[in-house]
């Protein structure tokens, strides 16, 4: 794996950011948090005045062997069934491409079985992650790996022109692994950390808990190291993004954070890279518990609570058109001075 | 003032709206208050799979003699200066506007002088509102006359095609009619609601609850009669937005609120029209202290608390690509039984 640079937030840029927003012709801050996001797309692209026009969602599809011990509400097999899914637009992450006018492309990490379908980027690493409950989910090597694909992702969507970007996954059990990787990073126990997912019952709770309690036990990932705890409890896809986020960052171009198993990812990158820690943005806390603990930990602010709870980024999106909306006025509004507005 | 039909929330629809939801290729319920959002729009329009192809906001431009006595951070001049700007594009509301594919429409209800501008709607039913710390802001008619013109223009935007709409304000020292909506209608404290509005320092927000609590104490608006509140202490735009909502629902048509302003003006459209409390949507929760209990007062629900304190409807449109984006999914997604996946 190799080892990316990531660039300093911009204070210049921010600043003049900042100092345009308040010569504008409105009640300065009023904005709120949107006005946070513009000085913070200012910094992390080193542009006074950034835009976003081509906007691109990469998903990274794996399968997790903890999923056969039913810590989920479906079957592995929903995994290849939805990428199939994706690849034909019926996902709402598709409807949701659509709307917001970002591209989608869906990528095989780690599926359990090879699939050929239109449209699918085959960068399979393994197929399907280990049972992490009974020994650790991948070696530091695929994990290394999962990593490089994602960061292959993020240039080959920049070599396309891609200027804002989000990661959107798949995966039948991937919120064990995010769980465990909240608690390890985070220090939120694993009985707070654990939330229904897909929708399971009270018992089926239970049973996932002990499990990545298990895990944890088992495989003993240091926090201080990000891969190995990657390796351990973790999962390809969660890699993947890790990877593709910081891949953009190195070249300056903002990456969303959707929800839970985003947040998971995101923690892992700013674990591998602690730079990355004022350069990434979030959009929504979601319905998983432990999902506010990770974005902390992260560093990353978050704009929406809608109780969201789908991944595939369908979350992330959603802040596209208000980044959109936001930076608009740097460049089409007059200023309160040229206004003849005195405050 | 006509007597409208507010018509019934539609369960029927509502229903069919949600059982479609929860046959959807996903996990149900995931998308959290966005699917409640698709619910309460299906429940509005009386459509299993609404959708909003044509969108709308209409400001209503007014002023303020309570605004002589130095409520607000500028001078009165501002309404007219900042109702040019938005005529010529420059507003942020035109920037977001343009940004979610929306028209934007200024009228003129009860600016202070009468000016030329090109696009500018003349509807003027006063030249500014009365100084209500010294008597009633409005004779009752005026205030129906307002409201008319908020009815009118829902009217001429649903004849333009609109299926979507929000109104917006500018009116400097509105916030400070807003608040005493507040205090009348929700039983907040004035102190409690007093807010900086548009950024002003503590001695003139202590001069400004003062001002406030003096004009209900010398007009003492009754509470269970909206018209008189909206007379006596409120304000011509917050009375044309109040009848553009009801004008809106009355045709089916969507109104989302925006902030404070706003959420005045729904308060006295349910206090006119109880029937209305199921039917409005809110967007955001505003800077303004008094916003939250004037949204519970509705009854409407809101989806951001992003700290924002602008009006111009700004808040509200950035709800129609969430709209757009939710409501997609009824007519764009497999069911789980077509792509054979058991929960």
């Amino acid at each position: 794996m190799e080892r990316l640079i990531i660039p300093q937030f911009s204070h210049k840029a921010a600043q003049a950011a900042q100092a345009r927003l308040d010569s504008l012709a409105k009640v300065p801050g009023s904005l709120g948090a949107l006005e946070d996001l513009v000085i913070r797309l200012a910094g992390i692209t080193d542009k006074e005045c950034p835009s976003f026009p081509k906007k691109a969602v990469v998903l990274f599809a794996a399968d997790h062997d903890i999923a056969l011990k039913g810590v989920s509400a479906t079957g592995q097999e929903v995994t290849e069934i939805q990428v199939r899914n994706f690849c034909g637009g019926g996902g709402t992450i598709n409807a949701f491409c659509r709307n917001m006018g970002a591209s989608f492309t869906a990528v095989d990490v780690a599926m359990k079985r090879d699939v050929e379908i239109e449209g699918l980027v085959h960068r399979k690493v393994m197929y399907a992650a280990r049972d992490f409950s009974e020994g650790p989910a991948m070696t530091r090597e695929q994990a290394e790996a999962c990593i490089q694909v994602g960061i292959d992702m993020a240039r080959d969507q920049a070599a396309k022109g891609a200027t804002l970007l989000a990661a959107g996954e798949m995966g039948i059990g991937n919120t064990s692994p995010s769980t465990a990787i909240t608690a390890v990073l985070t220090g939120m126990s694993v009985e707070e950390a654990t939330g229904i997912g897909s929708i399971i019952p009270p018992e089926r709770l239970r049973m996932k808990a002990e499990l990545i309690k298990k895990g944890i036990g088992l495989n003993r990932p240091d926090p201080a190291d990000a891969l190995d705890v990657l390796a351990k409890v973790g999962g390809p896809e969660i890699g993947a993004m890790a990877g593709f986020m910081l891949g953009g960052l190195s070249l300056r171009i903002p990456v969303i954070i959707d929800g839970f198993i985003a947040g998971a990812a995101a923690a892992i990158a700013v674990g591998l890279y602690p730079e990355a820690r004022e350069l990434l943005i979030g959009s929504h806390i979601s319905y998983e518990p432990g999902h506010m603990a990770l974005m902390k930990y992260v560093g990353a602010p978050t704009f929406y609570n809608l109780g969201m709870r789908l991944g595939e980024g369908t979350g992330a999106v959603l802040l596209f058109p208000h980044i959109d909306a936001a930076v608009r006025i740097l460049t089409e509004m007059p200023t309160l001075k040229e206004l003849d507005i005195v405050r």
